[in-house]
């Protein structure tokens, strides 16, 4: 049996997994990332993968982080969590250890998981939407990842969807991310809570007393004790995500929807919202099926999932 | 020399012409639509294809229509100009000449053209504009017609680019065709010579004395004569065109942009400002290539010549 190993880079944690065909973890390791010290990754990253593949034959490796990968699948052009600038990723780590290696945008990796092995096994169009602090994308179309020209596809979050809104961290204004992100939701709290402290009020006792104290896990907490400050945050980023994924499928047209990411465990607050409002968005509504909306079933190992099978498939 | 039949349904005319391997038109014709008369339109096609085909060998014939064509190439599922739902075009044009046929978006049949034989030659991802009344669009991915799951992808202009905003067509508000078309320059020149006649001198002399009787041409004729308010229009829809190839850019990465449609003979007018606002907006300037963006090349017959080529691929 063929194995690969996966890895996820975040901006906190890295982790590393031997994989196989069917997208199952055989062995599973978790380290910090020494995020201050760039230079210091790739040879962690190899360390890892040195204790992975002992007394096993691993086949080759997959690196996903977040940022801009180049087309060759070689090069993080941009990472922002990372400080990374045009790093040769690849070669690094490829001349570690010894082993083919290929990079993915961790998004796309994830999106792959979920394809090949979670929520949307069997569907050929697919677009994985990663709400999380922001929103992360991935498109598979024909049944393969797709990646774009230069490797730059489905930064979905940078759709800008309010002309002249919120700034964005990456440098433009109104983005889907700050309208339908974790971030989002507590921006939108604040503002709420700001505006109608007494709507507000089991959400700011939660908080802590000052809206510039709420935490996005309290705005669960509240919106499931029933504040209505709360609720009407999520019910926002809810119409936002649900208004993107129209956009998405005017161009688009996928099959199926999966939504992933951190804000996706308190689904029961805001899918069927999201659903709704996509419905209602859709442009050509009543002359074409509505694509299924779905949610994530891999969770937080779908990026190293992903990673080590597009690995496979090199 | 295989040789096939390429025909294109306007709302008011239809267009058919022989075309060769290398996309060129051997002979071609043009027929007003019974556009009232929706049933009649299969049997003028028959006729017209009959004609084309005498004395010639035609291996296939494409129909390029607007409106929603379903994933299997066959059925005209909504066409808004010829009041169409769930027509059995293929069927029925087949049966009538014992030859076969597909049928595809008019948008997309275009971008096919441009992207084998016109501006996009040689790309392997491109996404074509077409600026007309409305904004019609077609992508090209990996060197192949990307038509999305269910045959409805790349109806682009009617991605929402501003909340609440324009009533569309479409029954959505805030499309991107109610900001970048030839509508929307209509539009824009009108508020602003209601608002402001005096800026408006020359442009409303022309349409004859009031801001509701300003078409789209006197608009373009204004601007060329240095008239302020239909130079504002311009740079109004010039700026919507960029900002909605921007949000393009961060789903699809395209390598290149190709604009096309009535409004684009009028490009001196607006190609750069739109070229620029494109990479002022795009999310991860200074990171990634900039997609190239062209003019189309082939003009009113791309998407006879387009549903032709579609047809010798089938």
């Amino acid at each position: 049996m063929a194995l690969t190993i996966g890895i996820d880079i975040g901006g906190t944690k890295v982790a590393a997994g031997v994989v196989d065909e069917d997208g199952q973890i055989v062995e599973h390791l978790l380290r910090p990332t020494p995020a201050d010290n760039p230079e210091q990754v790739a040879e962690m990253i190899a360390e890892m993968i040195r204790e992975l593949a002992k007394g096993r034959e691993i086949e080759a490796v997959g690196l996903g982080a977040a940022g801009f990968v180049d087309e060759t699948r070689s090069v993080v052009r941009f990472a922002p969590n990372l400080a990374w600038r045009e790093e040769p990723l690849q070669k690094k780590v490829s001349g570690l250890v010894g082993l083919p290696v290929v990079v993915e945008n961790d998004a796309n990796a994830m999106a792959w998981a979920e394809a090949k092995f979670g929520a949307g096994r069997g569907e050929s169009h697919l677009v994985c939407v990663t709400v999380g602090t922001g929103i992360g994308g991935g498109i598979v179309l024909n049944g393969s990842l797709y990646r774009g020209r230069w490797g730059m596809g489905a930064e979905l979050g940078h759709m800008q969807v309010v002309p002249g809104g919120r700034l964005c961290g990456c440098g433009k204004l109104g983005c889907w991310e700050q309208y339908a992100s974790g971030n989002a939701l507590v921006i939108e709290a604040k503002e709420i809570a700001a505006a109608d402290p007494e709507r507000a009020a089991r959400l700011l006792e939660i908080a802590g007393g000052t809206p510039d104290q709420i935490e996005g896990q309290e705005v669960t907490e509240a919106a499931r004790q029933g504040d209505p400050a709360a609720l009407a945050a999520f019910s926002s980023i809810a119409r936002w995500l649900g208004q993107g994924m129209a956009d998405l499928a005017a161009v688009l047209d996928p099959g199926c929807f999966v939504l992933g990411g951190g804000v996706s465990r308190a689904s029961d607050l805001w899918f069927d919202q999201a659903r709704e409002a996509f419905a209602e968005d859709l442009s050509g509504r009543g002359h074409r099926p509505l694509a299924d909306i779905r949610l994530a079933e891999l969770g937080a190992s779908a990026g190293l999932v992903g990673a080590a099978d597009l690995a496979r498939r090199r």
